[in-house]
């Protein structure tokens, strides 16, 4: 399990399997997901987290509104259903990148804690990291980088959350990162990357192997 | 494009995008669609070809009615329209796959030709290889590894592809791989992986770049 990267790669009887994986890119599979309000800096931490792990070597994903949005979830809306099927089959394509061995980073408010419990409870213990981006409610409707708090305080965006639809925090994330008091994207990035270091997550496997 | 794996890794501004990761990789990421009847040794080619990839230190995964049917595809049944909806799926994950610079492969019927020239349309070009599993229906129904060619003979399953509901074979595959002729499964797997390395998708870039 402590075999270098690309060396000594044989695979187990009845075919590759997650730590196969594991081994070939030197780092477990995980999820870190990003919850917090529009506005709070998820999508910039993820994609900051992104550029420091790949200098380091490690096989990253983020999926975020751009590429699920409009692709895989292009048939959903925001009601609560939706939204919460929109957070459901999210975290199926994540546990895939899981077993595939990435750090597959997912960038979405995810307001409703059952949902977020849901994808948890999906995946294998260990494998799910919940990071809380908290920011207020001010801090985001001033950042409002795509103009979307305005809107929904025109009315022009029912159920926004935050203004018109109810965002649940996290009880006991993992990480939690507050972006109005530390605004630094690549300081943020970096706990996330410290996290995954203490917690065994960026070597195969090991004493601290989170399982 | 021809640096070593995993030296001088270095992102472009505006973060991550595949062609960093096919960097790191040192191969490309694309999408191996394979298709054919039940029984036609689609998934044994397709997990026989990711042990010679694994082998090779080429990163893949195989998505197939074990990880989709059971999780992102659970609420969809074997009607046209949730067949449909689910290639288009998982056409869309494969897509997102491809963009994290893997060698996705897919082992499902996928019976209708319409829905698989939807997802060679989603993918950019080259990055979809369509390899038509091809077998004559007696030969699969001998094999019948999980009993369905007898219950769907007997009635207790419906709209079953090759008995009662219709398979559109591939009109330009780029492969074909008859596994009625050829029965070994690693020599059919030998077929795929030299298809990849005459087409140049184990290298990261250079002249027989696929795009």
């Amino acid at each position: 399990m402590t075999q270098p990267k690309s060396r000594n790669i044989f695979w187990h009887e009845g075919g590759i399997k997650k730590e196969d994986r594991e081994r070939l890119n030197g780092h477990k599979g995980v999820c870190l997901w990003f919850t917090g309000l529009s506005g709070s800096g998820k999508s910039t931490i993820a994609h900051e987290t992104e550029k420091i792990l790949y200098e380091r070597g490690v096989h990253t994903y983020v999926l975020d509104g751009d590429n699920i949005r409009h692709g895989l979830n292009r048939d959903l809306g925001f009601s609560p259903e939706d939204r919460t099927e929109n957070i459901r089959r999210i975290g199926e394509v994540a546990k895939l990148f899981v077993d595939a061995g990435l750090v597959v980073m997912t960038a979405f408010i995810s307001p409703y804690r059952r949902d977020r419990d849901r994808v948890r409870e999906l995946l294998e213990d260990g494998r799910f990291v919940e990071i809380y981006v908290e920011a207020d409610l001010e801090t985001c409707e001033e950042r409002d980088p795509k103009g979307l708090y305005k809107k929904a305080r025109a009315g022009e965006i029912k159920e926004f959350t935050g203004i018109s639809a109810p965002y649940e925090p996290p009880e006991s994330p993992e990480l939690v990162i507050n972006t109005s008091r530390e605004t630094d994207a690549r300081k943020n990035a970096m706990r996330v990357v410290r996290f995954l270091e203490e917690h065994g997550y960026l070597s195969a496997g090991g004493p601290n192997s989170p399982g």
